[in-house]
């Protein structure tokens, strides 16, 4: 190698060094320019800032995990973004650091929601104790997820004490940040009766609380039936954690009602799980589920990845369809196929 | 190759060949020794009894599918058995040819209830327009599902009308029958108005009836009680079928009431969606379905089977658990191991 070479290859891993260093010190000091540098590590697909974002990301978590996750869903029309502003103004208020992740790997489909959301927001992310970010809309369903946690994790680090992660009711999402959170909350509102109508099948069953929005004006008395309509369906439900009873409540985000009593609720949850360790076995079982369903997509994605697979698969799926050979068949044609590369 | 081994291996040939045929000709004769004959092979893991049962079902897979598939679930106690029983003998005396299939792979934890299920389906076990077989307990969840499956087709090749898959409510076993059969049945009892406490969640959205059993003697008002309570809920949650509303209605099993009322409710099921087409679209989605499914099994099987996985993921798992590796660490180092063998 020649001094010129070496040289250069010092400077540059001192300079990565340097810079994982920086950001790390950065982001323990609650540096936001920094956390937003971070972020945007992580959220690289690119081959050395994807590994610097994981090297970050391995340095700081033991400074994780010490938020509350609550994740909020509702369906387009709920008024998710004004809810979670008059929510997160509240916490501020109380003298809490608020940080808030929008996924919405649905964007093309819910038309612009999260241009609609940055707008709507904004009010939100300039208190200095918030810190809004809106998901990476890019990329598989999984890599935006795994973005998403991993984004949490260095909020956690920032010390943020409250992160809220905000899905639309639709697609796979919601179980998925069900999966990442302590709190799941449901947003849905008043409508004909038939406000569930049009919500994904086992939702409900998610939810440790739903809030019926917009409770204001001449729609107070509807959302108190629809209340009283939820509480009768979820008294059959089985409840989605263990121990907590999940009640409907009414709220208007945009008169700012409602939203205290949901907070002492949220807090009552927090103490309660605590105490009875419902809490630390939900976070132990999330990371587990968390590592094996990664591991589980990396290998099925391998396998449908693969140039022969991809070749020969639609073929295979194609003469299933038409009966001229059972599923067992197919399968181990195409495992034949995959193994003898 | 000597003259000696020729002959030992073109009798060997034939004789599979011929003993393929033969059941073959059996089943689409109806002959019900060859039926369990042909349904003991598919059962079997052993590699040549397998190889005949899968030869076997590619011959028959044209004569397939001509069924009506129930699926029947309901947590034990509410009178499963005695249900498919007089049900069963209803559709016999109509003059259809019913098989009962049971799936039970958690019956070491349900405490023996094969072994009553067997008892007490005799009865219909004996007409000669049923056929009764209890499910395989042995081998992975996949793999039992796998052969419930190809069994039902067995019998739709040997001309069964109506094939009835039964699982209890729990466990993940009635996600998967719910994808095997055209309508699905929710067997439920009355208790002290929390009779779906106890059951998985998202059940009841699965279902495209529900019934509630043992409506007789003092218990037929609560039965009402309950049926009104179960209607009230419906009206909340989507239907599993397009287009169909599903209802709750009562029944006695005992005493043979609202058996023909249910059976004029399911052939109203399928002629409407038979109308609609949402009968064939949903057939073919399953078979789609259902081959990915085994195929994501297949693949994740092997990588969890590889012997350096299986001694490499425990250290693995321990280390996420206790924070000193992020998941994505983990993925990638044991994808490297599974990769560089």
């Amino acid at each position: 190698m020649s001094d010129s070479n070496r040289r250069k290859r010092f400077v540059k891993r001192n300079g990565e060094k340097g810079s994982i260093e920086e950001l790390k010190r950065g982001i323990l000091d609650n540096d936001r320019g920094q956390l937003a540098k971070a972020i945007t590590l992580i959220e690289s697909n690119k081959g050395q800032h994807y590994e610097n974002g994981q090297k970050l990301l391995q340095e700081l978590l033991p400074f994780t995990g010490n938020s509350l996750r609550i994740g909020i869903t509702g369906v387009p029309g709920a008024g998710k973004s004004t809810f979670i502003e008059s929510f997160g103004e509240h916490l501020c208020n109380l003298g809490y650091r608020v940080a808030v992740l929008a996924i919405d790997p649905s964007s093309t489909v819910s038309g612009g929601s999260i241009l609609g959301d940055k707008t709507r927001m904004e009010k939100l992310a300039r208190n200095p104790n918030a810190f809004v970010r809106p998901s990476p809309t890019a990329g598989t369903l999984g890599g935006v997820h795994r973005k998403t946690k991993e984004t949490m994790l260095l909020c956690e680090a920032a010390g943020y004490d409250i992160v809220i992660i905000e899905t639309v009711g639709v697609g796979q999402s919601e179980v998925v940040v069900r999966e990442m959170v302590d709190f799941f909350l449901l947003l849905v509102i008043t409508g004909a009766g038939d406000e569930l109508q049009g919500m994904k099948k086992g939702i409900i069953e998610l939810a440790d609380a739903l809030v019926v929005n917009k409770a204001d004006g001449e729609n107070q008395a509807l959302a108190k039936k629809t209340r009283r309509e939820l509480n009768q369906i979820l008294h059959f439900l089985q409840p989605a954690t263990k121990g907590w009873s999940t009640r409907a409540y009414t709220c208007s985000a945009l008169e700012n009602i409602g939203i205290d009593k949901l907070w002492d609720t949220i807090q009552r949850f927090e103490a309660d799980t605590k105490k009875s360790g419902v809490f630390s076995e939900r976070r132990m079982q999330q990371t587990q589920e968390w590592f094996y369903s990664m591991l589980k997509d990396r290998v099925l994605n391998e396998f449908f990845q693969n140039s022969a697979i991809k070749k020969e698969l639609p073929r295979w799926e194609e003469s299933i369809l038409n009966e001229e050979y059972t599923s067992t068949k197919a399968v181990e044609s195409l495992m034949k196929i995959y193994n003898d590369q």
